[in-house]
């Protein structure tokens, strides 16, 4: 990827200080999915490694994960799963409980989401901590999944996300980086 | 759209009878999406009207609003605005309030995701009774979007949703329809 398609979404980005608390700079994507340029750009930069792999499933994390896993299972003409919050799937599920800066949340797939060995990306806007991120990977494993590689716009790379997931012997593609949190 | 069509996305769709409650028989889009030919298929067929028309912006509504809405977006080369529940957007946002079946929720977008004048494909996975449809369109008026079209996978006639966003002047695009809700 060329810097200036680089400085092309990093300019996009709307940056909100101070939310949701004090002192943390948020990122704010949907300025950058608003923009039909950007947007495209985004997804393309994202998916071309991958053009010429068989990839069977995008996997989502909800919400803005569906936005940007919709258009890459279009683009690469693969199937879409969503991995929600806990209670929202309407059939059989596994589960698994992952830590939030207060407390636990859970996060869902349907059983029957992903067959063992089907190639798998999955996808999220942002990863910062890589707490949720972490979980979805283990509940893809859990299902057999053969992961390619987790997909996001935006890396916060002193958080540490990504050392997190490579871990774990993940692929990790990002686009672009920012400092702090 | 040749039957044929129609006839592999209703293949495509789960029934889960009983769900959320006694009675209702859930029209569960999942295994549409999961499927790689059905979910381009599906999105293809949505948009190919609007294949010749310059369209801006895609609003989806959360949450299977965005799957469908992101792919539609990257399709035709548009930007993609959430609509959201309450809470969820991070700037400043216009609001509208909506009738559930049981009390009422609000409904948020950014205030600068979209220009007077500028063309609007709404976007859903499904249509029912129309409410929470009707609330985006409502919404998305009062921000001077030109609505070229609501476009939903299915539609479930009998409850009078395509009728209730007719009735304000849109035009709504649908795929497949199931009987009863």
């Amino acid at each position: 990827m060329t810097t200036t398609v680089q400085s092309e979404l990093i300019a996009a980005i709307r940056n909100i200080p101070d939310y949701p608390k004090p002192g943390v700079m948020f990122r704010d994507i949907t300025t950058l999915l608003g923009n039909p340029r950007a947007f495209r750009r985004a997804i393309d930069e994202l998916v071309h490694p991958y053009a010429g792999t068989k990839i069977d499933k995008i996997a989502g994390i909800e919400a803005r994960g569906f936005i940007l896993g919709g258009a890459i299972a279009h683009q690469l003409s693969s199937g879409f799963v969503p991995i929600r919050k806990k209670g929202k799937l309407p059939h059989d599920t596994v589960r698994i409980a992952y830590s939030l800066e207060y407390g636990v949340d859970e996060m869902e797939m349907h059983k029957d989401a992903i067959s063992p060995g089907e190639k798998v990306i999955l996808v999220d806007d942002l990863i910062a901590t890589g707490g949720t991120a972490e979980a979805a990977v283990k509940l893809l494993k859990q299902m057999g999944a053969d992961i390619v590689a987790a997909c996001f716009v935006i890396d916060l790379p002193e958080l540490g996300g990504r050392k997190r997931l490579e871990a774990l012997g993940v692929n990790v593609r990002t686009l672009i980086e920012f400092e702090g949190h």
